[in-house]
């Protein structure tokens, strides 16, 4: 498998490539491998979620305690680092004392990198976020068509002369059309955002990476000024003359940190509008449901989306502009209780 | 400061180049920007440490916290890695189906080079904790010899004429030559496994890093195997037809990573015998300590420092040899109280 082809000294390699190129859980077993946490108000929280969302509200939080990980591992190490560098100083041998000081700069550095590597992963969290709150709006929109299809079916077995089929009729074919947006939104929404939130993942990623390799590659420069032959009891020390070498090398590590330049292969976004629909200049489109509109001009808004909301007309063509801030509501009426 | 050069985005740029080059804490405000951890018997045990390896010893039990935050990183990733690819299934779009989940095994190969790193850093903490052993058997050597010192003196100031004066101070010259030892020993082994250890780390870093640094850009790769342009509310998503081309970039990770070498500047050591004392046959010591040693050849090892003990003869010079099972004491008696 991939992901243990060359991670653990004592692992066996397999010779099975093909088990590498998925890691998909087999079917419910993943909660059991997931760390636990414990019970919190959060954790209890999720479970509310509509079933659309709550996969990715637990990933989600997952990340988040991927984050406090590094942000942990990020402090241990400026604490490593000065206690490194304390140590050297009780030694009282000038060259311990400054390769440590020196090396213990070094690694609190490697450690503020963790940090901002924990702040990135945040950053891309809060994308995932925008996938996750289009799903929890997309559910009301499902669970009403869903309802109206239910009850004409119902009404239908029972009472097919009554007049009441008509209505519900008209608010399946509103409420199919008003579906078709909203399934278009989240489709636009979770290509665009899944790929903008790992391509910044995976970034800040090679970011901690390239940054890290430099300031370890110094720590071992340093390191090599420190003069380790053996002496004989009684014999002193040569005098320590390296401070300016090390001194230079620390300047060093600080000038590549600011010369350093982002070099990635491009993740472009193919998105049209923040909404996740095209805008209508470009694109008409006609569909049975939005054909079949027969009443004049209901207005849909999702709000929780984004900046803008599309509006479906009789005339069967998509529209998008600024979010009003009135909320015209269907005449159905249910498909925004959230 | 170099630490805070480049590593938080909100963070002011310091024109003090200086200040970066140490960060030795201001005498004992260290222990106040330390993590906390609780009360624990270990860190109760760290108080009973000889002064000598006390710093290092609370050194080494941080490392052991960073070391957890690291295996706990390594297996959230894995956690989150499973749980994106579950997501990715559940949206019944073949196209973020397959590529959440290709997402997620580098991102769970990403994990394992956390699990990795956490085992390296291991590894150097074992080396660091050479160093802390010499310490402690370095410190009754030199109690030893303070106390000889005190006995002396306050004994040639009440009774200058005592025989037991005599035998005092042939306990000291004995003393002394044994704490010359002692204090060679430490030298030697903290400079070479200071280097050691930190040679270690920083390899280890350098490694995480450019394996990550591959993983990350094949994730780059597969994202932009998504098509995120928006589409129409109605209008169907082409085909996904990357699964081949996705599957190929796992393999090419996978061969990354096997074809993996480490490219690092060497850090040499300069040491002759691991007990941290050069051998005797390329280097002779006259000391006035030991050529004044009078009785006939007076045994002292140092097991807990290495696989080799050192042997102080009458004449003066040092032969390393294997560790003799039995334990010969000096006269005195009291230098290897622990």
């Amino acid at each position: 498998m991939l992901r243990r082809s060359d991670s653990r000294k004592s692992r066996e390699k397999s010779g099975d490539r093909n088990r590498a190129l998925s890691i998909r859980s087999n079917k419910k077993e993943s909660s059991s491998s997931a760390p636990r946490h414990g019970f919190s108000i959060s954790s209890l929280r999720g479970t509310v979620q509509p079933e659309l969302s709550k996969k990715l509200y637990k990933l989600i939080k997952s990340e988040n305690h991927l984050i406090s990980n590094y942000e942990a591992a990020g402090k241990e190490r400026l604490s490593i680092a000065t206690q490194l560098s304390d140590w050297g100083e009780s030694t009282n041998d000038d060259a311990i004392s400054d390769i440590s000081d020196k090396v213990g700069v070094l690694l609190s550095e490697i450690g503020e990198q963790e940090d901002l590597y924990a702040h990135n992963i945040d950053d891309s969290r809060a994308i995932l976020k925008a996938i996750r709150n289009t799903e929890k709006s997309v559910q009301p929109s499902r669970d009403n068509k869903a309802k109206l299809m239910d009850e004409i079916a119902k009404l239908k077995a029972k009472e097919p002369q009554s007049a009441k089929l008509v209505i519900l009729e008209q608010e399946l074919v509103r409420a199919e059309a008003e579906n078709l947006v909203a399934e278009a939104q989240l489709t636009n929404i979770t290509r665009q955002k899944l790929k903008e939130a790992y391509a910044a993942e995976f970034a800040s990623t090679i970011e901690r990476a390239e940054k890290q390799i430099m300031l370890a590659r110094h720590g071992r420069r340093l390191l090599n000024l420190l003069d380790d032959t053996p002496v004989v009891p009684g014999d002193q020390r040569n005098p320590y003359h390296h401070a300016n070498e090390a001194r230079q090398i620390l300047n060093d590590a600080e000038d590549d940190l600011k010369d350093w330049q982002p070099d990635l292969e491009e993740v472009p976004s193919g998105r049209g509008v923040e909404s996740g629909l095209p805008s209508a200049e470009q694109h008409r489109y006609q569909t049975p449901a939005a054909e079949s509109v027969t009443g004049g001009g209901s207005v849909i808004q999702h709000e929780p989306v984004a900046a803008e909301g599309s509006r479906v007309s009789s005339g069967g063509s998509v529209t998008t502009g600024p979010v009003e801030p009135s909320y015209a509501p269907s005449e159905a009426g249910t498909s925004q209780v959230v």
